[in-house]
C-alpha cells in the first residue's frame, strides 16, 4: 500500500513530516511517497539515515499553496503545487490515499478539482473524530461546505454513520443532528428544514436532534453540522481544552504548598490527558464524498501525528471506506420516496 | 431598587429561587418581588424564617410555562403565568429589573410581546459572559435569534461592546466577528455580509474576524455570532468543561498511588476551578435590546446561581445600561452613510 504525503505548507515545515513518514512506515510497513522540493526531501532523508530505505519515494512538485492563497485560485493556477501533485497521484491510482497537512481550503479545492465527487455526492464533507467520555464521537461537516443545504446535510449523516462504523468501530452509530434544542421543532431554518429529511432516511440511525453539551457526552455517535458550525465548534474545543489545562496548573499553582507538591505528583497523568485531548495525537480529519481516501491534518502537526495520520489513511484504504460510502449514495433515499411517506 | 425574580418553571423548583432571593436582600441590600404561586412561596418563606422580611414581596400568577411549550404560543395565551406577570411589572416600572430561570425561550418571547424592543432594534441578543484566560469574554447573540440577518448582527456588536464596557468594566472593548478564518474573505453568506458593515460602524472597536480558539484565548472582549452558533458553543462549552475535568479526575485516579495522593492534594484547588468554569457562578445572561433589564438564567441555576444573577441584575440598573443602548442605537452608522463611504 502507497500512501502520498504532501510535506508542504505546513506550520512546522517538511522536516516534522519527513519525521512522520519515516516513523510511518516503520511502523506500519506501507509505502510513502514524500511530495514536495525534492533536493529539501532528499537532505531529511539524509538527515534521518533512510535516504536508501525502499518504502520512501519522492515525487518532485516545484510550487506551494500557503495558507493565505485563496483556495480554488491557487489549485487551479498552481498546476506545480505539492497538493495538486499529490491529488493527481491519488487520481490516477499511483498511490491508495492522501495525506495533507497544509491549507485545508487548498486540500479541500483540490480534491474538488483534481480528484472529483463521488457519483451523487452534493458536496464531501470532512469528518473530524474527537473524544467523548465513552469514545469517539464525529462531528461533520468540520469546514468543507460553510452554507450547507440540507441535502448536503443528509449526505454527511450517511458518510459519518459509515466512518463510525468502518473507521472507529462503532455497530448501528447514533446519529443525531446538532441544534438548539431536542424538540424537532427548535432550530434555525436549515436544520428544521434538515430534521424531516434524517428522519427518513433508512441508512442511518437517526436519534434526533442533539445539543451541544451532548458533543462529548458519548449519548451520540455521528453529530451532523453545517461546516461553519463544526468549524467553530472543534476550534474552540481546543481552545477551550488548552484554557482549561492552564487553569487547572493554575488553580494548583495558587493553591498552597500542598496544592503544589499534588501538582507534582499528578504531573505524569495530566501530561498524558494533554496527549488525549490534543489535536495533535488524532491524526487525521477524513474528506468524505470524494474519489479516493483523502485525510486533511492540523496545520500544526508534527511527526507524530503525521504518523498517525499515516495510521488512519492505512486503516482507510483497508477498510475501503470510499467503495462503501459510493455504494450507500446510491442506495440513499430519494426525494420522491421522502415525499410519498410525507402526509 | 427592586427586582422581581419569576421563581417557576425552573429545573430545580421555586425553593432554589426563594433562598437565592432571600441571599440576595441580604447581601445587595435591594428589593425582590418574588412572582409565582403565591402559598408555595409563602410556605417557602416560613421555611427560611423570613416572612416578614420588608425587602421580600408576593406577585401571586396562577399559571407555569414549561420547558416543552412552544414559547410565542405560550406568553400570548398563558396571560397570567409567572413569567408574562412579572414582565408586566417591569414595563409599568413596578419593579428595575427582572431575573428569570425557566425556559429562555418563554422569556425572550415575553420580553419581545410584553415589554417591547428599544426604538431601532431589529431583534433582541442574548449576552453571556463566558471567562478566559485573562478575564471575561462576552458572547452574543447566545440564542435569541437563529437565523440572523447582518443588520441583527450589527446591533449585536454595538449592545455587547456597551455590555462589556458597562458590566465586566472593559474600556473600548474589542469586538471580534465568530468565524472560520481570520482573512476577510473567509465565511458562510452572513459572516461575509457582516463584515463591511462592522468595519463601517463608527461605535465599536471592531478587530475582525476571530476563530473559535479565540473566544477562551483573552485576545477579544466581545465575540459576535448568530444565535444558532451562540446557543451550540455555549452549550458545547459546558459539557466540554464538565467532560475535561471528569477526565483529569479519571487520568489522576488511573495513575497510581502517587497521582492519587497528588489528587488528594489538589482537591481544593480544583474545586475551585470547577466554580469557575460552573454555569451557575455567572450569574444570568443579559437579554439586550428591550426596553428593561431583563436577565435570563440557566434553567438549572441553584440558590448560589440566583443570587448572583440579582446582583448582576442590580448592577445592570445601577449602570443604566438600557439607556446607554437606547442612545447608541439612535447614533449608530446608518446604511447611507455606509453607501456613502463603499466604493
Amino acid at each position: 500500500m502507497k500512501i502520498a504525503l504532501d510535506v508542504m505548507g505546513t506550520d512546522y515545515g517538511p522536516s516534522e513530516l519527513v519525521l512522520g513518514a519515516v516513523m510511518a512506515v516503520q511502523e506500519y510497513g506501507c509505502d510513502v511517497v514524500l511530495v514536495g522540493d525534492e533536493s529539501t526531501i532528499q537532505d531529511l532523508l539524509k538527515k534521518y539515515g533512510v535516504e536508501n530505505n525502499p518504502h520512501l519515494s519522492i515525487k518532485h512538485a516545484s510550487q506551494v499553496i500557503d495558507m493565505h492563497e485563496h483556495p480554488a485560485i491557487a489549485v487551479k493556477t498552481k498546476k506545480d503545487a505539492s497538493i495538486v501533485v499529490a491529488t493527481e497521484l491519488l487520481r490516477n491510482k499511483e498511490c491508495d490515499a492522501l495525506v495533507s497537512s497544509g491549507s485545508t481550503g487548498a486540500a479541500v479545492a483540490s480534491a474538488l478539482f483534481h480528484l472529483g465527487r463521488i457519483k451523487g455526492v452534493g458536496r464531501p464533507a470532512i469528518a473530524t473524530p474527537i473524544p467523548s467520555l465513552t469514545g469517539t464521537t464525529v462531528l461533520l461537516d468540520s469546514g468543507a461546505k460553510v452554507d450547507a443545504k440540507p441535502d448536503n446535510m443528509v449526505q454527511s449523516a450517511i458518510m459519518g454513520s459509515i466512518y463510525s462504523e468502518l473507521m472507529i468501530g462503532v455497530k448501528n452509530p447514533r446519529v443525531g443532528l446538532l441544534n438548539i434544542g431536542e424538540e424537532e421543532t427548535k432550530g434555525n431554518e436549515l436544520a428544521l428544514a434538515t430534521y424531516p429529511l434524517l428522519q427518513r432516511e433508512k441508512l442511518i440511525n437517526f436519534i434526533g436532534n442533539v445539543e451541544g453539551r451532548d458533543i462529548n457526552k458519548g449519548t451520540v455517535d455521528v453529530v451532523v453540522c453545517d461546516g461553519f458550525v463544526g468549524n467553530v465548534v472543534l476550534k474552540f474545543a481546543e481552545g477551550l481544552a488548552k484554557a482549561i489545562l492552564t487553569m487547572v496548573k493554575a488553580a494548583i499553582m495558587n493553591g498552597g504548598f500542598f496544592a503544589k507538591l499534588g501538582g507534582l505528583l499528578i504531573t505524569p497523568a495530566l501530561r498524558k490527558l494533554r496527549k488525549t485531548l490534543d489535536p495533535e495525537a488524532y491524526g487525521g480529519a477524513l474528506l468524505l464524498g470524494v474519489r479516493a481516501p483523502f485525510f486533511i491534518c492540523h496545520g500544526s502537526s508534527k511527526a507524530r501525528a503525521i504518523k498517525s495520520a499515516i495510521g488512519v489513511a492505512v486503516h482507510g484504504v483497508e477498510s475501503d471506506i470510499v467503495a462503501h460510502i459510493t455504494d450507500a449514495i446510491a442506495n440513499q433515499t430519494r426525494i420522491d420516496e421522502v415525499v410519498g411517506h410525507m402526509k
